[in-house]
């Protein structure tokens, strides 16, 4: 089960935050193959000023989209997954030059899911 | 020396800190021989709707118990150490179907921890 | 693109944000050789009781600047940026006893760094 954090405005937050974490989630269903059952999100949100943007001056409110999953996934798959994630949060109105996605991967072993499988 | 963080609600944070964070700190003794005074946690309380469940509709306040350790023990050290999380919350009152625990390894070299040794 | 993500004191965030801003990032060009203009940062405040540290009772106040960047930098790039970033904070009165660096590492695949290469 794929872990997603989101650092996001807190103003975004507020406005679209169904839309936001059910767009990542479908984004995962479709490319990753996950049961539509398995969303585990958590929000984030930061007052103004406490992000700091420096390669994009007038675009300040960067979204990100942590994910931390266990490393089975192909490059490919990875990639789909990302362009997905930029197409659903596209039809909200955040422009993929808002977007960043950072994957940080792990073992089967370094999982405790809420149960002893 | 393991870095925890976790995420879990605010009111469960506020009703229970020391007592969440000495279980988690015990576990961590117990069962990766740490030394006792090896504590180093981060509460991030989350408010109401800043963590989306899909999985357990009927228990959304999960708790997440990430720990960033170097790659150094067995899989059978990591079982025990969520074991034993487990155990200690569970006599907090907070069962494990309301835990999560991702593991995030990196090396010796990837750390600097308050003195260059 | 390294992504910096920093806990600390809302108090000494409230007094010296631009200041801790900079000293981290230019540490990062002096070290990392990024372009000046890449800094991506977030602040994370935390509030008293947050932060639970044990193995130094009188300085419970740790910064953590958690690094996550591309596996490619060799050990001795990555000490001399924990040395340049402890030299910096330094000059701005944050005691390299203070400072917490964890480094987590991922592959190239793993970023979508706003824009599709």
């Amino acid at each position: 089960m794929p872990l997603i954090q989101i650092d996001l405005d807190r103003e975004l937050f507020e406005a679209k935050r169904d839309e936001i974490s059910d767009a990542i989630h479908q984004a995962q269903i479709e490319t990753l193959e996950i049961p539509a059952d398995d969303k585990f999100q958590i929000f984030r949100p930061y007052e103004p000023g406490e992000q700091r943007v420096q390669f994009n001056h007038d675009r300040p409110n960067q979204m990100i989209v942590h994910i931390t999953m266990v490393r089975r996934y192909s490059v490919a798959t990875k990639l789909a997954l990302y362009q997905q994630i930029l197409v659903n949060l596209g039809r909200l109105g955040i422009a993929p030059a808002d977007v960043h996605i950072p994957v940080m991967e792990n073992g089967f072993e370094d999982w405790y899911a809420g149960r002893i499988d």
